[in-house]
Protein backbone atom coordinates (compact mmCIF):
# COMPACT_ATOMS: atom_id res chain seq x y z
CA UNK A 1 0.00 0.00 0.00
CA UNK A 2 1.21 3.61 -0.52
CA UNK A 3 2.59 5.73 1.90
CA UNK A 4 1.02 8.40 0.57
CA UNK A 5 -2.01 9.41 -0.79
CA UNK A 6 -2.95 12.57 -3.46
CA UNK A 7 -3.07 15.20 -1.19
CA UNK A 8 0.57 14.18 0.64
CA UNK A 9 1.75 13.82 -2.59
CA UNK A 10 0.72 16.94 -4.24
CA UNK A 11 1.35 18.88 -1.01
CA UNK A 12 5.16 17.33 -1.14
CA UNK A 13 5.67 18.53 -4.90
CA UNK A 14 4.38 22.01 -4.16
CA UNK A 15 7.08 22.31 -1.39
CA UNK A 16 9.51 21.25 -3.96
CA UNK A 17 8.32 23.75 -6.57
CA UNK A 18 7.65 20.99 -9.32
CA UNK A 19 4.83 22.35 -11.39
CA UNK A 20 2.94 19.25 -11.06
CA UNK A 21 -0.90 17.86 -10.66
CA UNK A 22 -1.53 14.77 -9.06
CA UNK A 23 -4.33 13.33 -11.19
CA UNK A 24 -3.88 9.67 -8.94
CA UNK A 25 -2.29 7.58 -6.13
CA UNK A 26 -2.79 3.86 -7.71
CA UNK A 27 -1.55 0.77 -5.89
CA UNK A 28 2.00 0.83 -7.37
CA UNK A 29 2.04 4.20 -9.39
CA UNK A 30 1.32 7.60 -9.98
CA UNK A 31 -0.44 9.88 -12.58
CA UNK A 32 0.72 13.52 -12.78
CA UNK A 33 -0.20 16.28 -15.41
CA UNK A 34 2.21 19.11 -17.09
CA UNK A 35 -0.84 22.11 -17.32
CA UNK A 36 0.36 23.20 -20.57
CA UNK A 37 0.41 26.94 -19.50
CA UNK A 38 3.74 25.41 -17.65
CA UNK A 39 5.39 23.34 -20.47
CA UNK A 40 7.90 24.34 -22.56
CA UNK A 41 6.74 25.45 -25.42
CA UNK A 42 9.33 24.88 -28.56
CA UNK A 43 8.46 26.56 -31.92
CA UNK A 44 6.96 24.62 -33.45
CA UNK A 45 4.28 24.49 -31.21
CA UNK A 46 5.19 21.19 -29.23
CA UNK A 47 6.25 20.41 -25.81
CA UNK A 48 9.88 20.52 -25.76
CA UNK A 49 12.14 17.26 -25.44
CA UNK A 50 13.40 18.68 -21.90
CA UNK A 51 10.56 19.20 -20.10
CA UNK A 52 9.19 15.67 -21.39
CA UNK A 53 12.59 13.85 -19.40
CA UNK A 54 11.98 16.35 -16.71
CA UNK A 55 8.53 14.89 -16.41
CA UNK A 56 9.78 11.48 -16.62
CA UNK A 57 12.02 11.68 -13.79
CA UNK A 58 9.14 13.46 -11.67
CA UNK A 59 6.50 10.90 -12.12
CA UNK A 60 9.13 8.50 -11.08
CA UNK A 61 10.32 10.42 -8.35
CA UNK A 62 6.49 10.52 -7.11
CA UNK A 63 5.61 7.27 -7.53
CA UNK A 64 8.55 5.95 -5.80
CA UNK A 65 7.97 8.36 -2.70
CA UNK A 66 4.08 8.09 -3.03
CA UNK A 67 5.01 4.16 -1.75
CA UNK A 68 8.17 4.29 0.55
CA UNK A 69 7.24 7.97 2.37
CA UNK A 70 8.99 11.20 1.58
CA UNK A 71 12.33 10.35 0.85
CA UNK A 72 13.62 13.26 -0.66
CA UNK A 73 17.05 12.20 -0.59
CA UNK A 74 16.06 9.47 -3.46
CA UNK A 75 18.36 10.24 -6.45
CA UNK A 76 17.75 8.90 -10.09
CA UNK A 77 20.90 6.99 -11.10
CA UNK A 78 19.94 6.56 -14.95
CA UNK A 79 17.35 7.43 -17.13
CA UNK A 80 16.12 6.09 -20.12
CA UNK A 81 13.73 7.69 -23.19
CA UNK A 82 12.44 7.33 -26.19
CA UNK A 83 10.52 10.29 -28.00
CA UNK A 84 7.83 8.76 -30.18
CA UNK A 85 5.64 11.23 -31.50
CA UNK A 86 5.11 15.36 -31.11
CA UNK A 87 3.54 15.92 -28.37
CA UNK A 88 -0.10 18.45 -29.16
CA UNK A 89 -0.30 21.92 -27.21
CA UNK A 90 -2.05 20.72 -24.55
CA UNK A 91 -1.62 19.24 -21.17
CA UNK A 92 0.63 16.14 -20.57
CA UNK A 93 -0.15 12.87 -18.66
CA UNK A 94 2.48 10.86 -17.36
CA UNK A 95 1.70 7.61 -15.84
CA UNK A 96 4.97 5.85 -13.33
CA UNK A 97 4.32 2.12 -12.49
CA UNK A 98 6.87 0.54 -9.80
CA UNK A 99 8.20 -2.00 -11.44
CA UNK A 100 10.71 -2.64 -8.86
CA UNK A 101 11.29 -2.08 -5.75
CA UNK A 102 14.51 -3.47 -3.76
CA UNK A 103 16.29 -2.33 -0.84
CA UNK A 104 18.68 0.34 -2.76
CA UNK A 105 17.31 0.33 -6.05
CA UNK A 106 13.60 1.57 -7.88
CA UNK A 107 12.15 0.99 -11.52
CA UNK A 108 9.92 2.80 -12.77
CA UNK A 109 7.72 2.41 -16.08
CA UNK A 110 6.74 5.80 -17.50
CA UNK A 111 4.03 6.61 -19.84
CA UNK A 112 3.85 9.65 -21.00
CA UNK A 113 0.95 10.97 -23.32
CA UNK A 114 -1.05 13.95 -24.45
CA UNK A 115 -4.17 14.14 -22.63
CA UNK A 116 -7.04 13.01 -24.37
CA UNK A 117 -5.16 10.86 -26.40
CA UNK A 118 -3.97 7.04 -26.24
CA UNK A 119 -1.51 7.42 -28.26
CA UNK A 120 1.92 7.45 -26.58
CA UNK A 121 4.52 10.56 -26.68
CA UNK A 122 7.10 8.42 -25.14
CA UNK A 123 8.19 5.98 -22.99
CA UNK A 124 10.74 6.29 -20.40
CA UNK A 125 12.41 3.53 -17.93
CA UNK A 126 13.76 5.34 -14.65
CA UNK A 127 16.14 3.75 -12.03
CA UNK A 128 16.19 5.36 -8.34
CA UNK A 129 18.90 4.78 -5.84
CA UNK A 130 17.05 4.28 -2.13
CA UNK A 131 19.09 5.69 0.70
CA UNK A 132 19.82 3.16 3.75
CA UNK A 133 17.47 4.00 6.39
CA UNK A 134 20.03 5.32 8.49
CA UNK A 135 21.35 8.23 6.66
CA UNK A 136 18.11 9.71 5.15
CA UNK B 1 -3.84 -5.69 -38.68
CA UNK B 2 -0.75 -7.95 -38.67
CA UNK B 3 1.16 -9.25 -41.93
CA UNK B 4 1.46 -12.82 -40.08
CA UNK B 5 -0.17 -15.50 -37.74
CA UNK B 6 1.11 -17.65 -35.55
CA UNK B 7 1.50 -20.08 -38.17
CA UNK B 8 3.36 -17.75 -40.61
CA UNK B 9 5.59 -16.07 -37.78
CA UNK B 10 6.65 -19.59 -36.31
CA UNK B 11 7.74 -20.61 -39.94
CA UNK B 12 9.80 -17.80 -39.86
CA UNK B 13 11.54 -18.31 -36.48
CA UNK B 14 12.49 -21.77 -37.54
CA UNK B 15 13.89 -20.86 -41.13
CA UNK B 16 16.18 -18.12 -38.90
CA UNK B 17 17.01 -20.80 -36.22
CA UNK B 18 15.60 -19.45 -33.48
CA UNK B 19 14.57 -21.48 -30.16
CA UNK B 20 11.20 -19.42 -29.84
CA UNK B 21 7.85 -20.61 -29.83
CA UNK B 22 5.40 -18.14 -30.79
CA UNK B 23 2.32 -18.31 -28.52
CA UNK B 24 0.11 -15.40 -29.86
CA UNK B 25 0.46 -13.00 -32.30
CA UNK B 26 -1.84 -9.48 -31.36
CA UNK B 27 -3.45 -6.73 -33.19
CA UNK B 28 0.28 -4.83 -32.21
CA UNK B 29 2.27 -7.19 -30.57
CA UNK B 30 3.38 -10.82 -30.17
CA UNK B 31 4.31 -13.16 -27.10
CA UNK B 32 6.77 -15.55 -27.19
CA UNK B 33 8.32 -18.92 -25.52
CA UNK B 34 11.54 -19.40 -24.39
CA UNK B 35 11.60 -23.37 -23.74
CA UNK B 36 13.25 -23.60 -20.63
CA UNK B 37 15.28 -26.39 -22.18
CA UNK B 38 16.89 -24.16 -24.71
CA UNK B 39 17.52 -21.32 -22.07
CA UNK B 40 21.20 -20.77 -21.31
CA UNK B 41 21.39 -21.77 -17.49
CA UNK B 42 23.73 -20.22 -15.08
CA UNK B 43 25.54 -21.23 -12.51
CA UNK B 44 22.68 -21.13 -9.56
CA UNK B 45 19.99 -22.08 -11.59
CA UNK B 46 18.48 -18.96 -13.51
CA UNK B 47 18.75 -18.13 -16.91
CA UNK B 48 21.62 -15.82 -18.16
CA UNK B 49 21.37 -12.06 -18.70
CA UNK B 50 22.69 -12.46 -22.76
CA UNK B 51 19.58 -14.95 -23.03
CA UNK B 52 17.25 -12.53 -21.78
CA UNK B 53 18.86 -9.76 -24.16
CA UNK B 54 18.70 -12.09 -26.92
CA UNK B 55 14.95 -12.96 -26.17
CA UNK B 56 14.26 -9.62 -25.96
CA UNK B 57 15.66 -8.86 -29.50
CA UNK B 58 13.77 -11.70 -30.86
CA UNK B 59 10.50 -10.66 -29.82
CA UNK B 60 11.04 -6.91 -31.16
CA UNK B 61 11.93 -8.17 -34.86
CA UNK B 62 8.74 -10.77 -34.28
CA UNK B 63 6.87 -8.06 -33.45
CA UNK B 64 7.98 -5.57 -36.29
CA UNK B 65 7.63 -8.66 -38.65
CA UNK B 66 4.20 -9.41 -37.87
CA UNK B 67 3.23 -6.49 -38.34
CA UNK B 68 4.71 -5.48 -41.99
CA UNK B 69 5.27 -9.13 -43.14
CA UNK B 70 8.88 -10.63 -42.96
CA UNK B 71 11.33 -7.78 -44.09
CA UNK B 72 14.37 -10.27 -42.82
CA UNK B 73 16.46 -7.24 -43.35
CA UNK B 74 15.55 -4.68 -41.03
CA UNK B 75 18.23 -3.85 -38.06
CA UNK B 76 18.03 -3.11 -34.22
CA UNK B 77 19.78 0.10 -33.71
CA UNK B 78 19.69 0.20 -29.85
CA UNK B 79 18.28 -1.70 -27.02
CA UNK B 80 17.75 -1.05 -23.98
CA UNK B 81 17.10 -3.49 -21.06
CA UNK B 82 16.21 -3.25 -17.24
CA UNK B 83 17.03 -6.63 -15.26
CA UNK B 84 14.95 -7.06 -12.58
CA UNK B 85 14.69 -10.20 -10.78
CA UNK B 86 16.55 -13.25 -11.46
CA UNK B 87 14.09 -15.70 -13.59
CA UNK B 88 13.10 -19.34 -12.48
CA UNK B 89 14.41 -21.88 -14.12
CA UNK B 90 11.08 -22.13 -16.08
CA UNK B 91 10.22 -21.17 -19.36
CA UNK B 92 10.95 -17.62 -20.25
CA UNK B 93 7.50 -15.55 -21.71
CA UNK B 94 8.02 -12.44 -23.59
CA UNK B 95 5.86 -9.81 -24.83
CA UNK B 96 6.83 -7.41 -27.38
CA UNK B 97 4.32 -4.32 -28.36
CA UNK B 98 5.21 -1.54 -31.20
CA UNK B 99 4.56 1.56 -29.56
CA UNK B 100 5.80 3.24 -32.10
CA UNK B 101 5.77 2.49 -36.02
CA UNK B 102 7.12 5.05 -38.15
CA UNK B 103 8.39 5.06 -41.61
CA UNK B 104 11.98 4.47 -40.86
CA UNK B 105 12.27 3.83 -37.06
CA UNK B 106 10.06 1.15 -34.88
CA UNK B 107 10.39 1.01 -31.79
CA UNK B 108 9.13 -1.83 -29.30
CA UNK B 109 8.33 -1.89 -25.49
CA UNK B 110 9.12 -5.42 -23.93
CA UNK B 111 8.20 -7.22 -20.74
CA UNK B 112 9.46 -9.95 -19.70
CA UNK B 113 8.12 -13.06 -16.84
CA UNK B 114 8.62 -16.32 -16.00
CA UNK B 115 5.76 -18.92 -17.33
CA UNK B 116 3.08 -18.33 -14.92
CA UNK B 117 4.16 -15.34 -12.66
CA UNK B 118 2.78 -12.09 -12.92
CA UNK B 119 5.89 -10.09 -11.91
CA UNK B 120 8.43 -8.98 -14.57
CA UNK B 121 11.93 -10.45 -15.13
CA UNK B 122 13.06 -7.60 -17.31
CA UNK B 123 11.76 -4.55 -19.43
CA UNK B 124 13.00 -3.63 -22.50
CA UNK B 125 12.71 -0.62 -25.11
CA UNK B 126 14.43 -1.71 -28.63
CA UNK B 127 14.43 0.53 -31.44
CA UNK B 128 14.46 -0.97 -35.16
CA UNK B 129 15.41 0.51 -38.48
CA UNK B 130 12.75 -0.17 -41.79
CA UNK B 131 14.60 -0.47 -45.05
CA UNK B 132 13.20 1.84 -47.46
CA UNK B 133 10.94 -0.47 -49.60
CA UNK B 134 12.95 -0.54 -52.34
CA UNK B 135 15.78 -2.17 -50.97
CA UNK B 136 14.42 -4.76 -49.25
CA UNK C 1 34.70 19.23 -41.30
CA UNK C 2 31.84 21.05 -39.38
CA UNK C 3 30.43 24.08 -41.11
CA UNK C 4 30.01 25.98 -38.06
CA UNK C 5 32.46 27.17 -35.69
CA UNK C 6 32.68 28.09 -32.34
CA UNK C 7 30.80 31.86 -33.09
CA UNK C 8 28.26 30.53 -35.52
CA UNK C 9 27.20 27.70 -32.55
CA UNK C 10 27.12 30.64 -30.47
CA UNK C 11 24.62 32.82 -32.16
CA UNK C 12 22.87 29.59 -33.19
CA UNK C 13 22.46 28.62 -29.45
CA UNK C 14 21.82 32.52 -27.73
CA UNK C 15 18.67 32.71 -30.88
CA UNK C 16 16.93 29.40 -29.76
CA UNK C 17 17.56 30.70 -25.90
CA UNK C 18 19.79 28.61 -24.49
CA UNK C 19 22.27 29.23 -21.74
CA UNK C 20 25.33 27.42 -23.12
CA UNK C 21 28.66 28.75 -23.65
CA UNK C 22 30.64 27.32 -26.41
CA UNK C 23 34.03 26.32 -25.20
CA UNK C 24 35.57 24.11 -28.41
CA UNK C 25 34.11 22.61 -31.87
CA UNK C 26 36.28 19.64 -33.01
CA UNK C 27 36.22 17.59 -36.06
CA UNK C 28 33.78 15.31 -34.97
CA UNK C 29 32.20 17.18 -31.66
CA UNK C 30 31.75 20.19 -29.49
CA UNK C 31 31.91 20.80 -26.01
CA UNK C 32 29.82 23.56 -23.70
CA UNK C 33 29.70 25.06 -20.69
CA UNK C 34 26.64 25.70 -18.64
CA UNK C 35 27.21 28.53 -15.90
CA UNK C 36 26.75 27.88 -12.58
CA UNK C 37 24.78 31.20 -12.32
CA UNK C 38 22.38 29.08 -14.99
CA UNK C 39 22.35 25.51 -13.70
CA UNK C 40 19.03 24.59 -11.67
CA UNK C 41 20.67 23.62 -7.83
CA UNK C 42 19.19 21.54 -5.70
CA UNK C 43 18.66 21.51 -2.17
CA UNK C 44 22.01 20.34 -1.12
CA UNK C 45 23.95 22.35 -3.37
CA UNK C 46 24.74 20.40 -6.45
CA UNK C 47 23.35 20.53 -10.13
CA UNK C 48 19.80 18.77 -10.74
CA UNK C 49 19.45 15.60 -12.96
CA UNK C 50 17.16 17.53 -15.36
CA UNK C 51 19.71 20.10 -15.71
CA UNK C 52 21.95 17.58 -16.71
CA UNK C 53 19.69 15.79 -18.84
CA UNK C 54 18.71 18.92 -21.13
CA UNK C 55 22.99 19.51 -21.45
CA UNK C 56 22.97 15.92 -22.99
CA UNK C 57 20.71 16.73 -24.85
CA UNK C 58 22.07 20.48 -25.78
CA UNK C 59 25.51 19.06 -26.77
CA UNK C 60 24.03 16.51 -28.82
CA UNK C 61 21.68 18.80 -30.97
CA UNK C 62 25.07 21.13 -31.01
CA UNK C 63 27.41 18.53 -32.11
CA UNK C 64 24.98 17.31 -34.92
CA UNK C 65 24.42 21.05 -35.98
CA UNK C 66 27.90 22.20 -36.07
CA UNK C 67 28.60 19.36 -38.11
CA UNK C 68 25.59 19.79 -41.42
CA UNK C 69 25.13 22.92 -40.56
CA UNK C 70 21.63 24.56 -38.63
CA UNK C 71 19.22 22.09 -39.32
CA UNK C 72 17.00 23.03 -36.07
CA UNK C 73 14.54 20.50 -37.41
CA UNK C 74 16.33 17.74 -36.51
CA UNK C 75 14.71 15.72 -33.35
CA UNK C 76 16.10 14.05 -30.47
CA UNK C 77 14.76 10.20 -30.57
CA UNK C 78 16.54 9.14 -27.60
CA UNK C 79 18.51 9.94 -24.76
CA UNK C 80 20.04 7.54 -22.51
CA UNK C 81 21.85 8.96 -19.15
CA UNK C 82 23.84 7.29 -16.16
CA UNK C 83 24.35 9.53 -13.45
CA UNK C 84 27.88 8.65 -11.70
CA UNK C 85 28.40 11.40 -9.08
CA UNK C 86 26.80 14.37 -7.40
CA UNK C 87 28.06 17.66 -9.44
CA UNK C 88 30.09 20.42 -7.64
CA UNK C 89 28.51 23.91 -7.13
CA UNK C 90 30.78 25.10 -10.28
CA UNK C 91 30.41 25.48 -13.85
CA UNK C 92 29.26 21.99 -15.78
CA UNK C 93 31.13 21.09 -19.23
CA UNK C 94 29.54 19.25 -21.46
CA UNK C 95 31.77 16.95 -24.38
CA UNK C 96 29.29 15.70 -27.46
CA UNK C 97 30.92 13.47 -29.86
CA UNK C 98 29.63 12.38 -33.28
CA UNK C 99 30.02 8.36 -33.24
CA UNK C 100 27.38 7.79 -35.95
CA UNK C 101 26.52 10.10 -39.05
CA UNK C 102 24.07 8.20 -40.89
CA UNK C 103 21.17 9.59 -43.35
CA UNK C 104 18.37 9.40 -41.26
CA UNK C 105 20.46 8.66 -37.85
CA UNK C 106 23.00 10.15 -35.61
CA UNK C 107 24.46 9.38 -32.41
CA UNK C 108 25.64 11.10 -29.92
CA UNK C 109 28.23 10.44 -27.24
CA UNK C 110 28.31 12.89 -24.11
CA UNK C 111 30.47 12.96 -21.44
CA UNK C 112 29.65 15.70 -18.25
CA UNK C 113 31.86 17.13 -15.58
CA UNK C 114 32.20 19.54 -13.18
CA UNK C 115 34.75 22.52 -14.22
CA UNK C 116 38.19 21.43 -13.49
CA UNK C 117 37.57 18.36 -13.06
CA UNK C 118 38.79 14.72 -14.66
CA UNK C 119 35.98 12.26 -12.91
CA UNK C 120 32.61 11.92 -14.71
CA UNK C 121 29.36 13.70 -13.17
CA UNK C 122 27.58 11.73 -16.38
CA UNK C 123 27.40 9.96 -19.57
CA UNK C 124 24.89 9.60 -21.99
CA UNK C 125 24.17 8.47 -25.77
CA UNK C 126 21.79 10.74 -27.32
CA UNK C 127 20.13 9.48 -30.98
CA UNK C 128 18.32 12.31 -34.09
CA UNK C 129 16.58 11.58 -36.57
CA UNK C 130 17.47 13.66 -39.43
CA UNK C 131 14.90 14.99 -41.27
CA UNK C 132 15.50 14.45 -45.70
CA UNK C 133 16.76 17.15 -47.35
CA UNK C 134 13.94 18.83 -49.10
CA UNK C 135 11.58 18.96 -45.70
CA UNK C 136 14.24 20.83 -43.35
CA UNK D 1 44.84 -1.14 -9.10
CA UNK D 2 43.26 -3.87 -10.75
CA UNK D 3 42.98 -7.09 -8.33
CA UNK D 4 43.41 -9.52 -11.68
CA UNK D 5 46.13 -9.52 -14.50
CA UNK D 6 45.42 -10.84 -18.37
CA UNK D 7 46.36 -14.50 -17.14
CA UNK D 8 44.08 -14.57 -14.26
CA UNK D 9 41.05 -12.66 -16.24
CA UNK D 10 41.69 -15.31 -18.99
CA UNK D 11 41.69 -18.27 -16.38
CA UNK D 12 38.61 -16.95 -14.87
CA UNK D 13 36.86 -16.55 -18.46
CA UNK D 14 37.79 -20.06 -19.36
CA UNK D 15 36.34 -21.43 -16.31
CA UNK D 16 33.27 -19.52 -16.87
CA UNK D 17 33.18 -20.82 -20.39
CA UNK D 18 33.17 -17.45 -22.18
CA UNK D 19 34.72 -17.62 -25.62
CA UNK D 20 36.89 -14.26 -25.23
CA UNK D 21 40.62 -13.51 -25.18
CA UNK D 22 42.07 -11.17 -22.92
CA UNK D 23 43.85 -8.51 -25.28
CA UNK D 24 44.90 -5.89 -21.91
CA UNK D 25 43.80 -5.14 -18.71
CA UNK D 26 44.37 -1.41 -18.02
CA UNK D 27 44.18 0.91 -14.78
CA UNK D 28 40.41 0.92 -14.74
CA UNK D 29 39.24 -1.14 -17.77
CA UNK D 30 40.14 -3.71 -20.07
CA UNK D 31 39.77 -5.42 -23.54
CA UNK D 32 38.29 -8.55 -25.11
CA UNK D 33 38.59 -10.11 -28.26
CA UNK D 34 35.86 -12.20 -29.60
CA UNK D 35 37.66 -14.20 -32.26
CA UNK D 36 35.43 -14.44 -35.53
CA UNK D 37 35.19 -18.56 -35.45
CA UNK D 38 32.89 -17.85 -32.32
CA UNK D 39 31.08 -14.85 -33.61
CA UNK D 40 27.71 -16.06 -34.37
CA UNK D 41 27.57 -14.50 -38.24
CA UNK D 42 24.29 -13.85 -39.50
CA UNK D 43 22.75 -14.24 -42.91
CA UNK D 44 24.97 -10.97 -44.74
CA UNK D 45 28.60 -11.97 -43.67
CA UNK D 46 27.96 -9.93 -40.33
CA UNK D 47 27.82 -10.81 -36.42
CA UNK D 48 24.55 -10.61 -34.96
CA UNK D 49 23.47 -7.93 -32.48
CA UNK D 50 22.94 -10.59 -29.70
CA UNK D 51 26.77 -11.37 -29.80
CA UNK D 52 27.30 -7.90 -29.98
CA UNK D 53 25.26 -7.52 -26.81
CA UNK D 54 26.89 -10.78 -24.93
CA UNK D 55 30.30 -9.38 -26.00
CA UNK D 56 28.80 -5.91 -24.10
CA UNK D 57 28.17 -7.81 -20.89
CA UNK D 58 30.56 -9.62 -20.99
CA UNK D 59 33.73 -6.89 -21.22
CA UNK D 60 31.54 -5.49 -18.09
CA UNK D 61 31.63 -7.96 -16.07
CA UNK D 62 35.29 -8.54 -17.14
CA UNK D 63 36.20 -4.48 -16.16
CA UNK D 64 34.72 -4.83 -13.40
CA UNK D 65 36.37 -8.04 -11.68
CA UNK D 66 39.62 -7.47 -12.87
CA UNK D 67 39.24 -4.38 -10.72
CA UNK D 68 38.00 -5.58 -7.45
CA UNK D 69 38.64 -9.49 -7.92
CA UNK D 70 36.49 -12.64 -8.81
CA UNK D 71 32.82 -11.36 -7.24
CA UNK D 72 31.28 -13.69 -9.74
CA UNK D 73 28.32 -12.73 -7.94
CA UNK D 74 27.94 -9.42 -9.22
CA UNK D 75 24.79 -9.15 -11.76
CA UNK D 76 24.22 -6.68 -14.16
CA UNK D 77 21.14 -4.74 -13.96
CA UNK D 78 20.89 -2.59 -16.74
CA UNK D 79 22.40 -2.16 -20.58
CA UNK D 80 22.36 0.25 -22.85
CA UNK D 81 23.72 -0.54 -26.55
CA UNK D 82 23.32 1.77 -29.56
CA UNK D 83 24.35 -0.41 -32.64
CA UNK D 84 25.90 1.93 -35.09
CA UNK D 85 27.84 0.30 -38.56
CA UNK D 86 27.36 -3.64 -39.30
CA UNK D 87 30.53 -5.51 -37.70
CA UNK D 88 33.04 -6.65 -40.73
CA UNK D 89 33.46 -10.74 -40.46
CA UNK D 90 36.70 -10.55 -38.75
CA UNK D 91 37.28 -10.76 -35.12
CA UNK D 92 35.37 -8.33 -32.84
CA UNK D 93 37.71 -6.13 -30.05
CA UNK D 94 35.56 -4.69 -26.74
CA UNK D 95 37.05 -2.03 -24.53
CA UNK D 96 35.34 -1.68 -21.33
CA UNK D 97 35.93 0.99 -18.65
CA UNK D 98 34.81 1.13 -15.19
CA UNK D 99 33.34 5.62 -15.05
CA UNK D 100 32.10 4.34 -11.88
CA UNK D 101 32.97 2.11 -8.63
CA UNK D 102 30.56 2.67 -5.84
CA UNK D 103 29.70 0.63 -3.34
CA UNK D 104 26.82 -1.58 -4.54
CA UNK D 105 26.76 -0.51 -8.21
CA UNK D 106 29.50 -0.17 -10.81
CA UNK D 107 28.99 1.54 -14.50
CA UNK D 108 31.07 0.65 -17.42
CA UNK D 109 31.29 2.26 -20.64
CA UNK D 110 31.84 0.04 -23.50
CA UNK D 111 33.74 0.93 -26.78
CA UNK D 112 33.27 -2.08 -29.65
CA UNK D 113 34.82 -1.89 -32.81
CA UNK D 114 36.07 -4.69 -36.04
CA UNK D 115 39.63 -5.66 -35.17
CA UNK D 116 41.90 -3.47 -36.77
CA UNK D 117 39.17 -0.50 -37.40
CA UNK D 118 38.82 2.83 -36.25
CA UNK D 119 35.19 3.49 -36.30
CA UNK D 120 32.87 1.91 -33.20
CA UNK D 121 30.19 -0.64 -34.15
CA UNK D 122 28.99 0.00 -30.83
CA UNK D 123 28.63 1.78 -27.71
CA UNK D 124 26.95 0.77 -24.58
CA UNK D 125 26.70 1.25 -20.61
CA UNK D 126 26.46 -1.26 -18.89
CA UNK D 127 25.21 -1.32 -15.06
CA UNK D 128 26.49 -4.34 -12.28
CA UNK D 129 25.02 -4.80 -8.63
CA UNK D 130 27.53 -5.50 -6.47
CA UNK D 131 26.88 -7.90 -3.71
CA UNK D 132 27.81 -6.71 0.17
CA UNK D 133 30.95 -8.54 1.25
CA UNK D 134 29.20 -10.73 3.27
CA UNK D 135 26.97 -12.69 1.05
CA UNK D 136 29.53 -13.28 -1.88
Amino acid sequence: MPEMDVVALQELLNEVGAPYLVDAVMESGVSLRLPIAEAHIRPGGTVSGPALMTLADGVAWSALLAQIGPVVSAVSTSLHIDFLRRPQPVDVVADGLLIKLGKTLAVIDVAIRSSGEEELVAKALVTYAIPPSGTR
